[in-house]
């Protein structure tokens, strides 16, 4: 009996990806662009201590010593990364994307060009929604948060981390674009590296940032799709045009 | 010597605004962009009930009676719209831009393409900046404002409004684009009609967003740099793809 109700919740979860997968085809038609469902985590505890010293990370590939009960021992190492859990893994710069896939579950996608299908855009602040991006022969974190700077007024930041150093960063261009009822958004930056802490760049609001209202008018039925495109920067004249 | 004085004054103002100018071109050198220095205007007093009613606007153009202390008596009449004053003035459609040139002091430019060069970044909220924009045989009202939504927390809304009829504006596309410290932000919606009111826009989030730490980011020594474009909307088919 146990094994039916389990293969009935398997086939129910299976057609609501199916139907969430079906929206984001009919949103973003243009062929070619991969559409990932991406499920929100709730962040049962944030650590906002944990990357404090964050932004003196220096180019060694470390972060710095900012778990405060623990120390690090060994400099070449890297705590988690992972913005959602406070987690006590720390190892070397080239295996943070293995951790993030065996230990968190997080998904990564190939391709130049993909769609990012947030779902569940009603579930209260914070919450996170998170996955990995493999391009152009290395791995970014794109992550969504809904959080609350504002008391009772729930923001959504969305910003792009590459798992690598800020040198390799500056190598990069990332956009996000939200297109719906009309209207259009995108953003472009040069993304952060992941030694540089997701928090405080949502904090300095140095991202794509949406107010409730505009993400109800950019989401289809609770759901955000997210177009996503990495390219390598070319000689920073960007300042030149407009 | 009042009129030395005087003169002194006019010379340092000519100064200024070629500086602000020589500032805009070196950030926008895209030739043939009319870069056009904005600078703000205090609202002394803001009259939120005026346009209370304005959602209700209809095709006729006019206005809804939301003047609460006087009667509309006129149908054919448009009370002024200019966000900026409880102004008396009303009037038809046709002469509302004459009226927001000659009583406002509101300039009008011409151009498919042009630069809206906001100074004074920094000035308290409410804080407004507004420019008219000819184009395509229309024109257009840019708004930007410095509010308060949340206390403490000033933010910047920019929007158009089209001096005409929410049918006439269903047929344009405007965008409005940031591009400094090599990040972009763009920003594409069909313009308003200045029948309904720029205040519900702007309260409903409806528009670009810009909280103070990004408008830091995008601004160049106290001044916001706007791109401004109008097209002509093709069929809506925006949202098939990114």
């Amino acid at each position: 009996m146990l094994f039916f109700t389990q293969c009935f919740g398997a086939v129910l979860d299976l057609i609501h990806l199916r139907f969430q997968h079906y929206k984001a085809k009919r949103v973003f038609s243009a062929a070619g662009q991969l559409v990932c469902v991406v499920n929100p985590t709730h962040s049962l505890k944030y650590a906002p201590t944990r990357c404090a010293a964050a932004q003196t990370s220096t180019e060694q590939g470390i972060l710095p010593p900012c778990h405060h009960h623990e120390a690090v021992h060994d400099p070449q190492l890297v705590p988690c990364t992972c913005p959602l859990f406070s987690c006590p893994w720390e190892g070397h710069l080239e295996v943070v994307v293995s951790h993030l896939r065996q230990t968190h579950r997080i998904n990564i996608l190939q391709g130049a060009e993909i769609v990012f299908l947030a779902t569940d855009m009603h579930l209260p602040a914070p919450t996170d929604w998170i996955i990995m991006h493999s391009c152009l022969g290395h791995q970014f974190l794109l992550v969504l948060r809904k959080q609350e700077k504002y008391e009772g007024h729930p923001q959504f930041f969305a910003t792009m981390m590459l798992i690598g150093t800020p040198t390799q960063a500056d190598n990069f261009t990332y956009r996000l674009e939200l297109n719906r009822n009309q209207r259009r958004l995108k953003w472009e930056a040069t993304p952060r590296s992941i030694l540089e802490c997701v928090d405080s760049v949502i904090s300095d609001g140095d991202c794509l940032v949406l107010n409730t209202s505009l993400a109800q008018l950019f989401s289809d039925n609770g759901s955000l799709a997210i177009g996503i495109a990495i390219t390598t920067s070319k000689v920073h004249s960007s300042e030149a045009e407009i």
